[in-house]
């Protein structure tokens, strides 16, 4: 069943789905005391496609970004999930880390990156809101456009 | 009325100042526990001009970077006071998380992320020595030179 | 005397060595509480000889990455054990944070970083795997292929 949560979010067309398991010798998060880890989520979709693929500023636009950066907090829902079974044991979001595939001119990381984080207050409310960084990187794994990673304090 | 470790840094000619509010779903800290996260801070002076601009090793200085990333230690120490009211609180600086705008070929991250890391010391003594990450990124927000993040223990 | 952990990895050849000291104002690592953070490592082996050199995707192939990531791998290993005296104080591995030195086309950082996670697991069996992010940066310190840092649970 469902939690507060979880209801909120479906009210609103969000969605969580089964995380995809890594095929290698990490896993999707670890738990240590009141904490929660949560790898870094690519912008996969629930049937495993990228909601936006290649670089920021060249070729993929703002909104592309903000999408798939939305799509990686659906992501990390979708882990602490997994891990904890009922989003609303969610004490507080502490901290999303944020890479934008970009271009060595493309600086609207930050725009990139509220798609995450509005989906955060969007499920949490003022529990929601969140330490963050943003930063344009090289290149990402599958050529996906934004990857998110975050730490959550849980009970 | 400032704190031991404020004096200390004003005797230095260091000024706080209110940290610039982020203009979007996310908080300038979050504590959790006795970890306080702090936000990636770019390298704005108190006045919101950036201290350096650009690319290190297109333009950019690796004693310009050194500059920026002091300022960026000064925001995270700003951002500390605002979430504890008072520096002396910090038991430790943990972690220093550092993202030089790069070119390619530019190699000396570490010096320019020592402007961030010596200001820890002058601000903290042997509790301000760190664990400290530093890599070149394609860019930054707004074309920032550096931005730094930072995780402390605090009482 | 070597830990059980220890004596595990020598079987394997895996042969810790005395970290480098870092030549600024920040350090290998910080314990704060039951957590232990690692300073990035770059792919220096026992010599201080660069275990891979430039780009991933620009002259450096996906096994001497991946060689390159054991060897980040390693000196996290040997960071912990400078901290704790025994790997068997390593209660579980919480996060690998995994930087690749990447050409702007280069998407394999996921294949590179199995060298250190693998390593992990080798070391510390189920309590090896770890919440991990991989991204792919435009240069890193002395054009190391690889770096990666580590969040540790320790007794």
């Amino acid at each position: 069943m469902a939690g507060t949560v979880e209801q909120k979010l479906a009210a609103q067309g969000v969605v969580l789905h089964e995380p995809a398991s890594p095929v290698a010798n990490y896993v999707g998060f670890v738990r240590t005391g009141n904490l929660l880890f949560v790898s870094g989520q690519v912008c996969f979709d629930a049937n495993g496609k990228l909601i936006a693929k290649g670089k920021l500023g060249a070729g993929v636009s703002v909104e592309q970004g903000n999408a798939a950066a939305r799509g990686c907090g659906i992501n990390l829902l979708s882990q602490i999930k997994a891990a904890l079974g009922d989003l609303d044991k969610v004490v507080r979001v502490v901290r999303l880390g944020g890479f934008v595939n970009s271009a060595p001119d493309f600086l609207e990381g930050p725009k990139v990156l509220n798609g995450a984080s509005d989906l955060m207050v969007a499920a949490f409310g003022d529990k929601g809101r969140h330490a963050r960084t943003t930063v344009g990187v090289a290149s990402l794994p599958a050529d996906a456009s934004v990857e998110v990673e975050g730490v959550f304090e849980v009970s």
